[in-house]
């Protein structure tokens, strides 16, 4: 039985999760090796120690399903963690719903989204192998932010190649990276090869997370081991870090009295999805549940519904290692949508993999239909979604207008990954009518997979 | 004995206060009769009727102790209330202190502020009396956009006379109220008399609190009763509508095995300074203990501390009834500091008269002071501060270095009144170099006093 006196579940301080959960001890196939890029042989942790610390090398190969979280991060954590879960019952009123929708909100983090999750934990393992610094890209500004806050706290330095258009139209963002103490450059920039190299092609290059990540990774491999990379989504260990979330409100619903039939979240590179889903996926998998999942993804952006399944490059000069993953291309340049945390061109391997595997449906929406579904949510619940975030939101009210339509009441959850506090300028837009609704040419990933790597 | 194993104390939802405490019920002394702008004698409740709902003017009037809070007030503020209280033990170890430093943290409400506390309760009451529309002022926007979102949720309409500096140095402010569907102006405006009348002697005149006041008033004036006024700081019912923010405080300290030597907020209009005093000034004058409270105000605009105790208007133009208060004169146009919301030339009544009686202390700080301190907490505890809190982090860690000095280990409790996600420009500025510190000159209140009403 719903519980339909509250709107909000709460946790105990003492009752967040104890360790991490690991999709790869569930999943019903192992994932796809990680390719060496010049040899295409499998990666070994030895091959990536220039970049991480060797406890997160180890995590991302891990496949026991159950890894502790070391007490200093829960100590950090539990500053805002267990975060709330909300029934959003003004939303289903305005909708007139016979849908509960649930949302488990990850803005109230001092960054204002779900990224220091794994900022928190990156910095502290960092830190314990003596690195004093780390390098790393963001495109509109939550994940570098987030590593900002880490880094303030464990007392280290940030370095932060921001993607230049969100450099010049997010400057709130970069202030706020700056008031954590961290330095941030415009991505490309002339500090790094791959930032000269871009630009003596192309001076007015305004950048892409997959060009940042390229100069992020340069500093840090140049830095003969005092300075490491740091990198905010796609990993499994970075997705791991993330189930705090799901495994919370796993717990919640439970004290909601329901059980989600759908989980939503958006998705870009699938950090935020990974941690509201996969400790559901692991209960449907283990359990046999019929629980639907859907990740949401940006129309000019579609790696999941319009890219191909694929070994790729994850940034765009190609430094990293060859990932199997959903990609547009590594040198897809996308539009300049208001999302920019949803702007890159591949998908997190596991994520991918369990898409193939028909586990995780995926759903794409053009930016106005998002920012609409965002304005009535802000107006229902009061909280400002980041446009990101709008994604899941649209998601939501489409599967609660659906379900009005069928006479059903299904019970839906989904992440509310962060605020929009430093987006309000794409809000402006957006009533202004100057949003754009931008088509991914369907043509494009033939062309694309032509200059991707080919492994054999 | 303190708890130091927690730095966060939550309570339970039905922990959530019932009442509102009134401390015109515990005060030494009966406030100052309220008088009518024109006559010079005590308003009566029909004199406010064309601008309040009569629930709010009993509150306005009322000596009860406890005034209970409606059930769907109280439905609205468990969506973020019981708000947390934190145990800043990261700046206490970065300032090396033996005190004991708290914060109760406003910021967690929808709209990033205390406001809401107010903005709930005055939307209902007016909805309650068949209200459709109320027309209101807002400085840097905390509160414009905290009525807003109360606009939304009981579906009236919201307009908003915003200082014209703030709106066009603000834009995030104004599109956060666009979002929640409330209609913004720059003030002065040619929409009414007070604007067009400041505006034909000063076409560049860049507004004021006052100013915005005197606007918003009007429209109420003149809607022949569907449109009423509501003011976010000042009156006494708003003071007591903050008084939650205070009574959880008391259950939370408890909690935490401590109780303050000091009780610290900024002070602008005096809303959010009671919301987090009151309830502790009750147990003091109660109880004859020793707590010291201390008000954190500008250099810039320093009502309580240069300012004098004498009846004035609340508004530039003269619309309003008269109140005794400290103030720099009703024509007082404070210097552009980004403290938006403490650009204020009055003081509310109720602490006016507690300062006056030596119940509250108060000082005054320079911005760039308050910057370098909110620049402190921000690295240590997560949390960017509004500009405004900024001078009650001031104060704390003032006091806190003091008692390291004095070898004494006090607790300090102060408000965090909100965040400063919508200020960052005011911290590019604080980094750059760029903020100004102003003197209030001495001889400006015997001057304004020479243009206030002369009450008999």
């Amino acid at each position: 039985m719903p519980d339909n006196t509250h709107i909000k579940f709460l946790l105990d301080e003492d009752e967040m999760p104890r360790s991490w959960y690991n999709i790869m001890a569930d999943m019903p196939n192992p994932p796809a090796a990680v390719l060496h890029p010049g040899t295409h042989q499998p990666v070994t942790p030895d091959d990536l120690a220039p970049l991480f610390p060797m406890a997160l090398i180890m995590q991302e190969v891990s496949t026991e399903r159950y890894i502790d979280i070391p007490e200093p991060i829960r100590d950090v954590y539990r500053q805002w963690r267990p975060s709330p879960l909300y029934r959003a019952r003004r939303l289903e009123k305005a909708l007139d719903t016979t849908a509960r929708i649930y949302y488990k909100y990850e803005g109230v983090s001092p960054a204002g989204s779900h990224k220091p999750n794994t900022a928190v934990a990156q910095a502290f393992y960092n830190k314990e192998e003596g690195v004093k610094k780390l390098s790393t890209e963001t495109g509109a500004g939550q994940w570098g932010s987030a590593l900002a806050m880490a880094g303030a706290f464990f007392n280290m330095d940030i370095e932060v190649f921001m993607v230049k258009v969100s450099y010049q139209q997010k400057p709130y963002r970069r202030n706020l990276m700056q008031t954590f103490g961290a330095t941030v450059h415009a991505s490309p920039s002339n500090l790094t090869n791959a930032g000269r190299g871009i630009l003596a092609q192309d001076p007015e290059n305004m950048g892409s997370l997959g060009i940042a990540i390229s100069e992020a990774v340069e500093v840090a491999a140049m830095s003969g081991g005092t300075t490491k990379y740091s990198l905010g989504s796609v990993l499994n260990h970075v997705l791991m870090h993330q189930t705090v979330i799901g495994q919370e409100a796993l717990l919640q619903m439970e004290r909601a009295g329901d059980y989600p039939d759908v989980v939503i979240g958006c998705a870009g590179g699938g950090s935020n999805y990974a941690g509201i889903s996969f400790p559901f996926i692991g209960e449907k998998l283990r359990r046999g549940l019929k629980t639907r999942f859907v990740a949401a993804e940006p129309m000019a952006c579609p790696s999941l519904t319009k890219g191909i399944y694929a070994y790729d490059f994850g940034d765009t000069v190609g430094m990293t290692p060859l990932v199997k993953m959903h990609t547009l291309g590594h040198d897809f340049m996308p539009p300049g949508i208001h999302a920019g945390g949803l702007r890159y061109h591949g998908m997190a391997p596991l994520i991918s993999q369990l898409h193939e595997e028909g586990i995780i449906d995926a759903r794409a929406y053009h930016q106005n239909a998002t920012f609409e579904a965002a304005v009535q949510f802000a107006r229902a619940e009061g909280i400002v979604p980041a446009p990101e975030a709008g994604h899941a939101i649209k998601a939501a009210i489409e599967e609660a207008l659906n379900a009005k339509e069928a006479g059903e009441s299904p019970v839906i959850l989904f992440n509310l990954s962060g605020h929009g506090h430093f987006d309000m300028a794409s809000y402006d837009a957006y009533f202004a009518g100057r949003l754009q609704d931008y088509e991914y040419p369907a043509e494009a990933v033939a062309e694309a997979q032509k200059r991707m790597p080919q492994v054999v």
